[in-house]
């Protein structure tokens, strides 16, 4: 008489989440172990623009928070309206991603977060003189030495502390992962058509975990040459391998509905346009209208809650303080 | 008999702030009636890049809500890192400005919120554009309809949302306000002879009600010139008069600790330097480095409550959205 046991076991994995784990996407988890009052502090830094030059630019301006992560602009604006050279990723879930930058340059959040401060066309800055300028100011000052134990104030903490608040930014609960978590009517007909589709037409070779992405290097124009201005040449520029060049970091798709334009020239409008041209020059294949618009609609199932939390307020700067040099 | 009543009086008016009635500054209220749905669109608004041309330039980079409602700079970084002609006012307690701007040309302020919108050297964008972007995405038409209750969206309503959320804005429950209130110890002895020295000198002549300044306009340099190369002409450019040369508002000093660098050219790096030029340029007096440490004492007891709210998310563009051109 095990039949009543086996049903009840089936019943019961579809609430669990256990039938899902055959699929190639999983649940982002919620933020579990992380230090609360490194993340504060990293909050704050996150938002200070008196870590650039200019005491205008912060880490939010082009991860901006409010809009998925990222600027939503083709390529960023830096030190003194610079045009940057690549589309800005988004900052969310970004603790996933095997490494970082589109050309893995950074192994971690840490590394990553103490590049855009020193580079003249971002924040403009360096590292020493950002440390100065937190040095001065006695809120900043107090919170390290709680937070660090230590009296030193360096560059290694400030981006620790940052990476550390960047871990939180997850974004569980999306529509899909209600559903990969067992409620099937998180999603509807036409999104679950579009994931059938994203599955069989090979889109999770490289889009896949729980990020949807982030795992791997893969080159852009597999099937095809991918036709761009941008000059980024990927991870070739670390490497140094010409076997690598047009290799970039696939991209999460967690949020892709507010992580536009895409690719890494930024030069996709719309998931619709995005879509086509994955389509065509990473798998060979020309989706229908009808088929890339169910691609879409799944893809818009993948917006999970966004990080929720108090704007920070900053520690005035003092006297002491070096004043920011926006037009010098 | 009456001695014991007198006294219990007395001692209750220390509680209830009666005693306090006769002062020049009065405390900062908390808000009362506000429209609360329009407050939200309006903080989505407040934070919204998408009003600027470039996509870049939100109302809060100049008016930050991390660092005193300002950006601590001089003048602004506008479009194309245009550099401003004036030092960007806080946005903290402005609903109890007599007008807005320097010069007071806007009447209030949902007036002013119109103005760096299409200001070419600030956000570069015209009302009509900035209008067609927020058309364009359903989550703003949603909510504008819910708020005003009408299909159409226009500047109008856009400005009317980012001026109610501004009127929340304010700082209430500075240690100063807690002294007037009847907290004796709420603020040192330095910084009650600061608040005597203040009175005494004149400053409340023109720093005074619950902003402690925004009444009136005032000549900048009255008893000696004062020397700038800033070109701003103060309310002059408005009335046309030639009296009116270098009047401009008076600044509120509310949280003044956090809204460097000072005076409409920002000029001023610290508040030591601000109350010396203020006490020889509009009272003729030159304060000694004692007297100005008390006064500077007395100002930062002005600091109150940040107002704290969540950062908001901001509704996705969409594939009709107008692009924004950072570099056209």
């Amino acid at each position: 008489m095990k039949t009543p046991t086996l049903i009840a076991a089936v019943m019961l994995s579809g609430l669990t989440g256990l039938a899902t784990a055959a699929e190639p996407i999983q649940p982002i988890e919620p933020v579990k172990a992380i230090n609360l009052a490194k993340v504060e502090l990293g909050k704050k830094l996150y938002f200070d623009p008196r870590l650039s030059k200019s005491g205008f630019i912060s880490c939010n301006s082009c991860h901006n928070l409010s809009m998925g992560g990222t600027d939503n602009l083709k390529t960023s604006i830096g030190h003194n309206w610079t045009q940057g050279p690549i589309n800005s990723p988004t900052v969310l879930n970004s603790s996933m991603n095997v490494a970082q930058f589109w050309d893995g340059r950074a192994a971690d959040l840490k590394e990553q977060a103490g590049g855009p401060i020193a580079n003249p066309g971002e924040m403009a800055f360096t590292h020493t003189l950002a440390v100065d300028v937190l040095k001065s100011i006695p809120g900043y000052v107090n919170e390290f030495r709680q937070v660090f134990g230590t009296q030193e104030l360096n560059i290694d903490e400030v981006t620790d502390a940052i990476a550390e608040f960047e871990k939180t930014l997850v974004t569980p609960n999306s529509p899909f992962d209600q559903w990969l978590l067992g409620d099937a009517d998180a999603i509807t007909q036409s999104e679950k058509e579009g994931y059938e589709l994203f599955k069989n037409s090979g889109c999770v070779a490289c889009h896949n975990g729980p990020a949807v992405g982030g795992t791997s290097f893969q080159k852009m124009g597999l099937v095809a040459a991918y036709e761009t201005k941008n000059k980024a040449e990927g991870l070739a520029g670390v490497t140094g391998k010409d076997a690598d060049r047009m290799k970039f970091k696939v991209p999460t798709l967690r949020n892709v509905e507010m992580t536009y334009p895409y690719f890494h020239d930024g030069e996709a409008a719309t998931l619709t346009d995005a879509v086509d041209i994955m389509g065509r020059l990473q798998l060979g294949r020309q989706f229908s209208k009808d088929e890339n618009a169910k691609i879409v609609a799944f893809l818009k199932t993948l917006t999970g809650d966004q990080p929720q939390f108090l704007l920070p307020i900053l520690p005035p700067s003092t006297d002491a303080t070096p004043k920011p040099q926006p037009f010098d």
